[in-house]
């Protein structure tokens, strides 16, 4: 990245439709004063979703599914617990200097709670909590689309494919080969075995290939480390593999590439935009990759298009996958930005579930991240209760409106410089990274002293993200997850099912009954078959994975 | 408090109706066996009810009302975020060895969440919480039915009183004058002018006596403080002027008197069972004070008695005061069964509504407390999630089990000792009261040298429960509340319109609606009548009671 770590601030979701009468009534003018440099379109375009979203509550727009095809949209917030809507709401409401009343997209499909404990802790991982989606089983910590004795379990996307003919895909930011699109398209009995994973994708599996499309980032895993941006440990290059030996017929691995995409493209279909994950919402250059909100509408009109020829419908999965990952890192700016591209998206699909009878989309969290709290003791006295005090312009989500790139690249500027000065670190990574005028002199020196003090890279992301924690008087109690119960959203018919509390199994199962799918049966045809045998699990320390010593 | 701080061990609530099946269900033995003193029976009672709730998940046996009067219960959890319901579920369940799947008798009923903010702050404090449900008006921290301009708003139990001649009710476990059952029953601008509420709340409103029936504690506002157990700073006798000047019938200010209590007894009654707040229910001698299930069991049925002779109905409001108090402590062993006896009485109140028809109740809090999670990082490594990890017999709920009473009383107990061993310490506090047996030096010294630290009540007590929550590897972010969305629960006819998020206003709203109230003619009443001149205004801070520096 360049010396000035600035929040890009290219509008991107100028194509989303809105309401007329609600962007009237959305107060950009008094939102565009305070935000005087008019940054995150993107939230700006939200606003204007959010207002109709408010007028919308209760009242639903799609209709009974009649001789259509029935599609499943499934939503993961990974790593989004109930304060994060609450801080995101907040947060925006106030941005936007809307009425109190104002609430966002998933707010107006708020049905119920998810309870996510796995088979092996009361707080699971993403392995777990995506194979209790995927599955409709509680598995282990690390288990990617296998049950607690390792063995494969059948995925609704797998029945849905094997089963029902129908299109199927995944959109992430994350790697693809991580562990949430990992557990709907893949058995290994543990997440960092991602080769493996990769492979399985693209159709060395014993069912084939099952995936129609995927969006997201990881290419690192798809191409030996013996070239640029591959990261493999065997010589192989799935992308040529993909191509010659499973029949993937279009590869539109760049920004150019995904924008010249039209609905009418051959499937199946790989975009993967970044080597890693993709970049953070706050750190996102448009020109180089496209947004969540923008790679499902696209998945959503490809699928779409093309399985309405033969009426069989389509399964897509949606991850906002680095949620989570700032909140691992307690990274508030990081993490509101994230969510608030996921709100983007979630309009996005509720006006697609309009457009389309018979689509049903469900959003949920695999588990919280972070133990995030909206308050904070700062001090041994009893603390008042100033996280945005209206009445005594003590404004704390300034101190996140402020912040201009996240902690996580901020730290890589910091370790890319050859040469480290106290002035670049105020200048340049304090003022205008995050913000922040007040730095201590010890904040301050902890960063310019990294290297004699030994410190990790989490080490100065930690910090960096807890210097403004700490301001906006925000808390967080760990860098891992926690075991509360996360918030389910639905929309579309049969929604009313999963009102009020459930099991995380209760997802899976919901999506096989409303696809008529048949889990048991892709089971039996897995654990009959074999498999390539991992190629990771010997380089593996295997009595670690059941520790869930991961993301 | 003797010497021995163990947590009592009586049955409280034998007389709650049980299902026999769910009861033959219930593992009462295995439980017996790893609980082996046994001492929870309250829980194992719960565990029964539980149990039934499991199988009652989507069923609902309530009737559409006929010509019945319509009653509404309204309860209130103080400070209890979505956190606590995962923790009291997990920790109950594991507890009884019950299925993952086990629900608490809340989880049955959950509807949705409330979103809680005041008028003057994104987080707001019980009296602006309660207003928001009381008057359906937002307001600012600290005001006791009033409007942001301090003017007086009508309740929900005056109109429910004065337009529908309807019953009404307050139980509560903190002081009948505490922000709460205050917001239903007074009108005053900032909370802690105690002795103005009692006062109002006998009679001394210019509606006239509004409340019938009231249980809790805080009978120390009700007599000068030239009595033992007064603490009026005037020289009323408020009992004496309940029963002369506004017409109260029936006092029961014991146990015993509670006991004798029938159906038929004359309202309005008044019990007041403690000078100031009840005690913890980890703490409670049931010989002395009854249980919030109790009180609230014996309130429904003189109300339901009473209200069915004149068809009018009633109005009851139910507090779990105390859940907020062991948060703001950050003690998670007062918190849980504090929660636990609120689950008890939530199943008392189910069940009525099953046998009346036209009662519905509605449950929620005013706000979080604590910034309670469940995960903690204790040490700079990444955290394995290892609270209740089953399969590594790191069986953190044992930490919460251990514990025999609150962080409250045994620091009273420290503070009582005429003098105070090191041994003291380490035996009977730490070891027999919080069951701890691997405190190290430096906690003990901390409580041992109180003195010499010239440490306050509330450092001892936090220090306490902090002890407990490190070990059992929860989090807490802050001493006071948080802004997260709490949980919306509700039961009975109408319903399903709390269903999704809601404002906290909207659950006035909802009750105004459901009994056809005019919350604006009381308001215009009251704010056309002279109130008494508060007592306390002018001992007070008038500047400060915007600041919700408060419970």
């Amino acid at each position: 990245m360049s010396n000035t770590p600035l929040r890009n601030g290219e509008p991107n979701y100028q194509s989303i439709p809105t309401d007329p009468e609600a962007a009237a009534a959305a107060p950009d003018n008094q939102a565009a004063k305070r935000n005087k440099r008019n940054k995150i379109i993107a939230s700006v375009a939200l606003g204007v979703l959010g207002a109709a979203a408010v007028a919308a509550i209760g009242v639903y727009f799609w209709k009974e599914p009649g001789h259509e095809p029935r599609n499943v949209i499934m939503m993961v917030s990974d790593g989004f617990g109930p304060a994060s809507e609450t801080f995101a709401r907040q947060y925006y409401t106030w941005e936007h200097d809307l009425p109190y009343k104002h609430i966002l997209p998933l707010d107006s499909i708020h049905v119920g709670q998810s309870r996510t404990q796995s088979s092996s802790s009361l707080v699971t991982d993403s392995a777990a909590g995506a194979t209790a989606f995927s599955c409709a089983k509680k598995s282990y910590n690390g288990a990617i689309g296998v049950d607690p004795e390792e063995n494969p379990c059948g995925t609704v996307l797998e029945s849905a494919k094997v089963h029902k003919d129908m299109l199927t895909g995944l959109v992430v930011t994350s790697r693809i080969t991580h562990a949430t699109p990992a557990a709907f398209s893949a058995h290994v009995a543990w997440r960092d075995w991602e080769n493996d994973i990769a492979a399985q994708q693209i159709g060395e599996n014993p069912l084939g290939r099952i995936v129609d499309l995927m969006f997201g980032g990881g290419s690192c895993q798809f191409l030996t480390n013996q070239t640029t941006g591959g990261c493999r440990k065997d010589d192989r290059d799935l992308f040529s593999e993909a191509k010659d030996k499973y029949g993937w017929k279009t590869f539109a691995n760049s920004r150019e590439q995904f924008d010249d995409l039209t609905e009418d493209v051959q499937l199946p279909l790989m975009g993967l935009y970044t080597p890693d994950h993709m970049s953070y919402n706050i750190d996102r250059d448009p020109k180089k990759e496209p947004s969540l909100a923008e790679m499902s509408k696209k998945a959503l009109s490809i699928l779409s298009k093309a399985s309405k020829k033969d009426k069989k419908g389509f399964f897509l999965m949606i991850e906002g996958s680095r949620i989570d990952m700032a909140a691992h890192s307690n990274d508030p700016a990081a993490h509101v930005h994230e969510i608030l591209a996921y709100q983007d998206t979630i309009q996005v699909v509720k006006d697609f579930v309009d457009a389309n009878p018979g689509t049903v989309v469900v959003s949920t969290s695999d588990h919280e991240t972070g133990g995030f709290t909206l308050g904070r003791q700062t001090t041994p006295d009893y603390p008042e209760y100033k996280w945005y005090g209206m009445a005594y312009v003590i404004l704390n989500p300034d101190v996140i409106q402020r912040v201009q790139a996240s902690a996580e690249i901020l730290t890589r500027n910091i370790l890319s410089q050859a040469t480290l000065t106290a002035n670049y670190i105020e200048k340049v990574i304090v003022k205008q990274g995050l913000g922040i005028n007040d730095a201590s002199k010890e904040e301050l020196d902890y960063l310019t002293h990294w290297q004699q003090k030994n410190l990790t890279s989490s080490n100065i992301e930690e910090h960096l993200a807890n210097m403004v924690s700490v301001r906006a008087l925000i808390g967080w109690t760990t860098h891992g997850h926690t075991a509360v119960d996360v918030n389910l959203y639905a929309y579309g018919p049969e929604s009313d099912k999963l009102r009020g509390t459930h099991e995380n199994t209760d997802i899976g199962d919901f999506i096989s009954q409303y696809l008529g799918l048949d889990l048991d049966a892709i089971t039996s045809k897995l654990q009959s078959s074999t498999f390539v045998k991992p190629l990771e699990v010997a380089s593996d320390n295997q009595a670690k994975h059941r520790y869930g010593h991961s993301m």
